[in-house]
């Protein structure tokens, strides 16, 4: 069996990931994970989103069928002086996390899991970006809430949106803060003998 | 005569900055321009792709009627060694480029212009990226040459396809990458009455 071959299955329902695995060009198809993403309190943020990567990888590959698939998932987190901001539940939150982040630097966390299933193996790694958000009064964030952008995004931003507009400068890889580093998923890939040219 | 409800024109015939002034939200029309881009030898890069910024969205602003409109225009650079890299003429000039870049720090200049017309002002600025392309063998170079992705760009890759694998971190504006600074645009739309939100 030619792992080369294998389908290819994205654990996300997130657009973004599925936006970012389309530019790489191969074929897959989409499984949203319900995973349990509660994580013990203390885990540094590395292993937090490798944690949480490979169990909504985990949980995909436990409903397919004995058909040999790769399972793709992804997670990411935004930290800001070791605190995990999640996504806001309300614009209200939106509009403090922002406030928090204005001005400052801060550091996003994705962890990429590539699953062999039915063999139940798999590889994992995450990659960590610093992004300095420029400096915003309340009325612009305000005005940024209101567009409705921040509402499902950790961190209440979208880089890859009008987001951009907020950001002055990132160190690191820009996939990581989309929420799927490419360059670490295509050394996964690679491992799993898939080439993307 | 309110600037906020000016029409905005894209002096590009790039899809790559197509999308990018797209994901603003803001409507636009996109019309070609075809300046010459020569430049005096010994120009510093930053006021390089000013120049050109300036020079293609006047062009494109000298073909339009009295109405009053925005034209924005872009024009970005690779530098390596204080050498700027054009876009390769044929796959083989792609080859050597990316020998060149591979496994070293290059820097990223884009120029932005938005120019009022008929008025003939204008407000231009410019951002710099440094980009850490990986290690690549020369197998690599010629499998990624063999999609055809390096030949239309600057520097022979593309980060927002599958060059993003081929990139190890950037320190700056990813978007300046692709080729439209988007901070540095929104900047130059608010000081012309353009708010995005």
């Amino acid at each position: 069996m030619q792992t080369a071959v294998r389908r290819l299955i994205l654990a996300s329902s997130s657009p973004r990931r599925r936006d970012l695995l389309q530019s790489l060009g191969l074929p897959f198809t989409v499984v949203a994970s319900h995973a349990d993403e509660s994580v013990a309190p203390g885990t540094p943020p590395g292993a937090w989103v490798e944690q949480l990567a490979v169990r909504k990888a985990q949980v995909v590959a436990q409903q397919q069928p004995a058909q040999p698939v790769l399972v793709v998932a992804a997670d990411t987190i935004v930290v800001l002086d070791g605190k995990v901001l999640g996504k806001p539940p309300q614009p209200a939150a939106a509009i403090e996390m922002l406030q928090q982040l204005q001005g400052r630097v801060h550091e996003v966390y994705s962890g990429v899991c590539v699953w062999h299933h039915p063999e139940g193996q798999y590889r994992c790694g995450h990659r960590c970006t610093r992004v300095w958000m420029r400096p915003l009064t309340l009325e612009h964030i305000q005005r940024y809430v209101r567009t409705g952008e921040p509402l499902d995004k950790a961190g209440s931003y979208a880089i890859q949106g009008l987001g951009a507009t907020l950001v002055e400068k990132i160190d690191g890889d820009y996939f990581t803060v989309v929420g799927l580093p490419l360059n670490l998923l295509s050394d996964l890939l690679a491992e799993a003998g898939v080439a993307l040219f």
